[in-house]
Formats: structure tokens, C-alpha cells, sequence
């Protein structure tokens, strides 16, 4: 491993942090909510420790595709270390650790929050909380690559790290351009988000905050009454859209803005993406009719929470956890697929999904016409054996980290229901589970330690698995 | 498809089949139970279409692999639709899908029951579907070939859709023999068990019928109060020992009558399963010490029980519902996992888990050493890919058809909880689950639809997925 690129590299990464936090520390200022020493402290120690680490020199510019993976999934873990400072520091927080599970969830844009009551807490912490949805959602190395120019080669390796799906999509060749793209569509859509949400009458501090939780597919709410709160239909309907539209791959977009009409319309992932929240929407509003009392009630309230779920966002607008328990079984099944790759949101991928079933299928095919070599295609062409391998591979390691991480948290002494969505809700990055981590509830009935192994299941699954595990895996060749 | 080799080799089943209900036939003669002419009424039947089936000549010899998992999948929907007759006929069960779900737990050797007292039904029928499981479990086409010649070839396609296990194994080259040696190790460690269980004061006709139970893992008690009711550390230890003994693959037996020790002794797969059944045997026993009352009590419920659920049996002395939560989790753990390859036991087997586990860690070795060939090895020789690319696409399908098969049986509304372990149980032909469906409750709380679907998902999972989806299928070259 290259010690001096990766040092440098990660001081960048704290010294960005310590600039992100810069609006959250003006606006405690501002409202004197009495979290500002917390964040200018941090502030100051971050931005020290980064210009540190970022003056180490190093002669080697070139990265391996290890060095990749272990720069992102340590970033991810040191900026949840500060980040979680000036939460705990506010005093909102019974301990550090709350406040570090509070922070994970809030850059793998999962939205569980230990708090009841999310509204007792400053302004500049819930803006940082919610600020870090929208860090988290893009990826924070690919805004580094943004604002600090990086050596081409070394961004495709932490771009294949820290963005989600089965394959790494560079839109352009530079990287660099890539991720001003990615971040200029990002961007755009969010202050669109924010225009009209304000619009509809949230106030605009409500409409920042929950603009990044929706652009992330986070999902953190500024009050215990969620969205629920601003009783207002057509902040659910624009709200139940934007969490869809940023769920779907973010090369849709690039080729929309490029009016390659036919490409983007044309994906695969996306179409099936639609149908299946069309599908589910159908099925539970049919399903919870009776409970919701008509049809168009049941509507409203089945595209806001599907949206949610599959988006992986984590909003909630009706208490699910009350629904009949086809509907609440259907949600768990959305929590897993998760939304599209190359997008915000988290779950398996919807493209991940649909590799696996049509591998099955063609296994089959295969049986039954032994002489024949049987493609996986995707959007008309053959998946490669690589992409293939690795896709099959990830569902495995996704299934036996599920067990593993259910098992783990179960020495609470909670239920099987809770405890398996909670692992669920947190390694796809969604918020609430069912049972007692249902939407109106949090993630208090947990101890410490169950927290702190539901933090490493969140950033597992934010990262896709690989990372975390290369992180204490040693190579033959290490220096 | 070679249709007329397939009616004639499903004749033979049908006919096999009424031969193999002879001797309940008799017992029912014999006890005066009433179930008799049911019995009688069913070999005749199945005994007459049987002999009109077998007669339909085939000039061609041979079946392609695809006519092997076609007559497997429909031979076990067929002995199934059969074997079910005498328990409806005989009045015990209140619909004939009540008597299916029962036989059909009975040959896939799961053991759930829709019967809250066995114990009322007459004792032909009793014997009849713990026979099933015997049956089942070796498997009733394995059972064919023995009794009545076919050509190698064809029995080979058999075997490969019926024998469990990511690679099916023949001991020696002819399939024939193969099928005698597997048989006469099975029939003869189920008569050592029957003299064992004697020999410690259990009646011959109970010391049947749980030994067949225990050979072929199904679990099916002959009384409401199971294997408990006996109250005998001695047969508790003894059924421990051989559940635990039929979940190994049964190839270790036959080196071992070789003399070929080392070899029986070096198998990957046999000493994890040993691993893991004394790692979690100590750590239950540990986590229900207080519940059990002292250490010795604790670790006889818990040897009793992760041996019956690993091996995927399903037998209970403890009504494991009450144990803390971590102890339940770690046995829903143990449902999947399941017993060895090529023994008589289901779940996912061992030997996927380590082939996945391996994959896992192949692909991390293989980040960090791009340029190297990083194999997945067992036994210390790489595994070939085509078992790598089946075993990961197994691993994805049973995922997807765990999700699936939860969500349709959650049209019941019955809790989470109880639907995914019940789908669990069922796939992975264990019997118990948790809550509604724990050890001490049986599957007449789902409707009938829901019962057929866990039929199905019982039928799938015992022939492991690729047979009941072939059923299905069409081919281009399809006559």
C-alpha cells in the first residue's frame, strides 16, 4: 500500500469536513442554540489535523485499486468519527456513541435516529444532521475529486469504492468532470426540491433540511412528527416524486441533459424500477383500504411509503407498522431490493436483482438446452463474467452478513422481527424497520453495543460490503 | 423430451409406491385401526396405474438430463398426490390439502404437522407417514434404481436432480451399486438405531416409526408430546447422536467401510458441520442456563435441539419458543444452514455455506492481488466454476424464493415472525419454527392456500430449487 497517498488523501477528506461544517456552525450562531462552541471546536481540530495530514508528501502519485477501497472506507469512518463531535458536545446525546450511531446514519443516508424527539435538539445540529444525508448521498470522494484536482486513474478507484452498484459508471472519461456532473445534477435537483417545497409553504429551514434527506435518500426529519407533520398533500406529492426521481440512476439524467432521449428511457433497471413501485403501490393500497378508509386515502398513503422504502429513504407519512401484514411484508421485501445503481439510495440495487434473476433463469435455460451457451443480457447486451461473479458473490456476502449482523444485535434480548429489520433497515440505509423500530418509533431500545454494531452495518452496506472488509485484509505484498 | 420413458419410469414410481404401503396396510389390518380399506383402496389403485404406466414401451434407452429433473419433479408431486389418499380416506384429517401438506412434510422429510394430537390417528397411518420420511429421505428414485435395473446414464440424471448438494457424487461407477451401498448404510444405521431405542424402553412400534423420522431427518412424533414424552436422558443422547450421525454425507460411511480413514476423516465440509454444532451447542447452553436450571440441563436441551435443527429433523424435548432471543436467533441460523451435502438432512448444507464463505474471501484476496488466479479451494483442491456458478446462483434463488414464498403466505396475516420462520422450516425441511409455528405448535393456524404454498416451498426446497422450475420450462427442441 502507498502510506503517503492514503494519509494525504484522507487529511483532504477531514479538511473538507471541517469546511462542510462551516454553514452548520453559522447557523448555531445565528440562533445562539448553544451548539456553536461544540461545532467550532471541531471546526478548528479538523481543519488543524486535515492541513496536517494533507502536507504529508508523497513522491508515488499512482494508487492501487487497493489503496481505493481502503481510502474510502476509512474516510467514511473517521468523518463519522468527527462528525458525531459536536453532537455529542451539544449535549443532545446521552453518550458519545449515541451520537456516533446518530452521525453513521446520517452520512450512509440510513435516517435511524436514537431521538424521540428530534426538535429538542439546536438548529445547527439538525442542520448538520440532515446536511450530512446530502454529503453521504453522493459520496464524499466524489466531491473531493469535485473541488481538489486528483490523478485520474486514483478517482476511478475510489469512484468503483464509494459509488453503489454492480458496476462503476464513469458518465465522461475524466473522472473529474464526472463528478461535476454528477454533483451539477445533484445540486440542481435539490434547490428545484427546495423551491417548491418552500413554495407549498414549509418554512425554509424545513425545506433545506428536508431537501437533503430526500436528495440523499436519507430520511432524518426535523420533528417527531416527521412528514407527516406538515399535513399538507402536496408537499407528500412532491416529496413521494422527488425520493423516486432520486433513486434512479443519475446516467438517466446525463442523458437526458445530452437529449439522448431513446438511451434513457431505454435502461432496463429504470423501467423495471417504475413497475416495480407501480405493482406495490397497487397491492397495498388494495390491501390497506379498510384501514385507511377509501381508496384514495389508501393511495396517498401507499405511493408515499413505497417511495420511501424502495428509495430507501426512510420518510415515513402513515405508522405501517399498524398496516394488515401483507403490506408490511411487501415493505420488507422493498427495503431489500432498494433502488436503482448509480443513484442515492441503497438495498441490493434493483440491477443487482434483476442479474440474479435472469441468471436463474438462464441456469435453466442452460438445463434444458445443454449445448448452448446462454447469455445473462441486460439492456440488450451480455453482462460480462466478471460483473456476473462479483454480483453473485455480493448476494452471498449480503445474506451471510445479515444472518451475522442479526445475530449479533439479538443479544438484546428483542424480538427476531425487530432485530432482522432493524439489520435490514440499517445495511440497506432505509430508517425504520418494523415492531418496535416501526416508523413511529427509534432506535433507543437498542444498547450501546447493539448500536454500535448496527453503525458498522449501515456503513457495510452504504459501502457495499468490500471496502469495510479490505480494511483488515493484509496482502502478501504489504510494505 | 423423451415422453414415453418418462410415463413408463413414473409407472415404476406409482407401483413402487403401493408396494411401499404394504406394510401399513398391514399394521391398519393387523390393529383394527379403521384405516384399512383406505390403504387397500389406494394399492390398488396406485398398484393398477403403476402396472399401466411402466407397460408404455420406449424404443429409445436413453433421457437427457432435462427428462431426469422433469421425472424427479413430477415422480415427487405424484407420490405425494398418492401417499396423501389413505390419511384423507382414513378420516383423520379434515380436507384432503390437510392429508397433502401432512405427506408431503412427510417425503421431503420436513415434519411440520397440521395435527395437534397424532397420537388420534390409527396406527397404519402413523407408521405410513413416519415411513414417508424414510423414504424421502434417500430418496424415492434412489430407492428405483436399486430395486429395478436402468441404464447408468439415465440414472446418473436422476441422481443429479435428486441427491442434495452442490455436486452430486457417485461412490463408485456404476449408479446401480452406488444406489445399493447408500441403502444398505441407511438401512442398516436405522436398524442399529430401532434395536438401540428397544434396548432403552421404547415400544418397537414407536422405535420404528422415530427412527425412521430421525434417519431421514423428517421429525415427525408418533404423540402430542414428542420425544419428551419418553423422558429418557438415554434416547434423548441416542436420537441426538444419530440425528448428527444422517446429517453427514453419507460418502464418509462408505470410505470408512473401505478402510480409507484418512480420507473419511479429512472432509472440509464434515469437520465444519461438527465446528458449528459444538460452537453453538455450548453457546445455547450457556445463553439458557438460567431457564434450564443448571449447566448439565442446559446443554442436554441445547445438544438435543441444535442437533434436531441443524440436521434439519426437527424433533423437540424443549419448547425452544420460551429461550432467550439469542438462542432462537442462533437456531433460525442453524435452519439455514442445514446438514452436509449427500446426507439425508436439507438447508442450504454446509458445503455451500463454505463454498460462498470461500468465494467471499477469494474475491478480497483478489482485490488485493489483482494480478493473481485466486482459487476457491475445498479439500484442497479448487473447486471448477461450473459448481461455483450453480452454488452462487443457488445461494441467489434461495434468497429470492425465501422473500417470495414469506410474502404469499402473508395474505394470512399472520405476524413476520412466524411466516418467515414457517417458510424457513418449510424450504429447508426442518418442521418447528417460531412463535405460531414454534415446537409446540403445528401449521393448522394457515389457511389451506397457505398450506399448499408451503407445500410447494417444502417440494422446492427438498429437491433444491432447479427440478420444480424445469417443470415449467419450455425448450426450443421440445417435441
Amino acid at each position: 500500500m502507498n502510506k503517503r497517498i492514503i494519509i494525504s488523501t484522507i487529511g483532504k477528506i477531514i479538511f473538507l469536513e471541517a469546511l462542510l461544517m462551516i454553514p452548520a456552525l453559522l447557523i448555531s450562531l445565528i440562533c445562539r442554540d448553544g451548539d456553536a462552541s461544540g461545532f467550532l471546536v471541531t471546526v478548528i481540530l479538523a481543519g488543524a489535523v486535515g492541513i496536517g495530514l494533507m502536507s504529508v508528501r508523497h513522491s508515488a502519485q499512482k494508487m492501487s485499486s487497493r489503496d481505493g477501497y481502503f481510502i474510502v472506507a476509512s474516510a467514511w469512518i473517521i468523518i463519522s468519527l468527527i462528525g458525531a463531535l459536536p453532537l455529542y458536545l451539544g449535549g443532545g446525546f446521552p453518550s458519545y456513541w449515541n451520537a456516533l450511531f446518530e452521525i453513521v446514519s446520517g452520512f450512509t443516508t440510513t435516517g435511524a435516529s436514537v431521538l424521540s424527539k428530534p426538535e429538542e435538539l439546536g438548529r445547527g445540529v439538525l442542520f448538520w444532521r440532515s446536511f450530512t444525508h446530502w454529503i453521504g448521498g453522493m459520496g464524499v470522494l466524489v466531491f473531493l475529486m469535485m473541488v481538489m484536482p486528483m490523478e485520474n486513474d486514483n478517482s476511478m478507484h475510489l469512484v468503483r469504492a464509494e459509488v453503489p452498484g454492480p458496476t462503476a459508471g464513469k458518465l465522461v472519461p475524466r473522472m473529474r468532470t464526472t463528478s461535476f456532473i454528477l454533483y451539477g445534477i445533484y445540486g440542481g435537483m435539490t434547490l428545484i426540491l427546495v423551491a417548491l417545497l418552500c413554495l407549498f409553504g414549509m418554512r425554509p429551514f424545513d425545506s433545506f433540511c428536508i431537501a437533503f434527506g430526500t436528495a440523499g435518500t436519507g430520511g432524518f426529519a426535523v420533528s417527531s412528527a416527521g412528514i407527516a407533520g406538515y399535513n399538507s398533500l402536496a408537499i407528500e406529492i412532491i416529496l413521494g416524486v422527488f425520493m423516486l426521481l432520486f433513486g434512479v440512476n443519475f446516467s438517466v439524467y446525463h442523458l437526458i441533459l445530452l437529449r439522448k432521449f431513446r438511451d434513457a428511457f431505454s435502461m432496463d433497471e429504470v423501467k423495471i424500477y417504475f413497475a416495480i413501485v407501480a405493482v406495490s403501490t397497487a397491492a397495498i393500497a388494495g390491501n390497506i383500504m379498510n384501514y385507511a378508509g377509501g381508496f384514495g386515502k389508501a393511495l396517498r398513503q401507499s405511493f408515499f411509503q413505497v417511495s420511501s422504502i424502495i428509495t430507501t429513504t426512510g420518510f415515513a407519512t402513515a405508522d405501517f407498522e399498524q398496516w394488515p401484514e401483507f403490506s408490511k411484508h411487501l415493505l420488507v421485501l422493498l427495503m431489500v431490493i432498494g433502488a436503482c445503481a448509480g443513484s442515492t439510495g441503497g438495498g441490493m440495487k434493483v440491477s443487482r436483482v434483476l442479474i440474479l434473476v435472469k441468471s436463474f433463469v438462464a441456469e435453466i435455460k442452460q438445463i434444458i438446452n445443454p449445448k448452448e451457451m446462454i447469455a445473462v443480457r441486460v439492456n440488450g447486451k451480455p453482462v460480462d463474467k466478471k460483473t456476473l461473479s462479483s454480483t453473485r458473490i455480493y448476494a452471498a456476502a449480503y445474506m451471510l452478513l445479515i444472518c451475522a449482523f442479526t445475530l449479533a444485535v439479538s443479544m438484546d434480548g428483542l424480538d427476531f422481527t425487530t432485530n432482522f429489520t432493524a439489520v435490514l433497515s440499517c445495511f440497506n440505509n432505509i430508517g425504520p424497520g418494523l415492531n418496535l423500530v416501526g416508523p413511529m418509533s427509534n432506535f433507543s431500545v437498542y444498547s450501546d453495543w447493539a448500536q454500535a454494531i448496527l453503525s458498522i452495518a449501515m456503513l457495510t452496506g452504504r459501502l457495499e460490503i468490500f471496502p469495510m472488509f479490505l480494511l483488515f485484509a493484509k496482502s502478501a505484498h504489504d510494505r
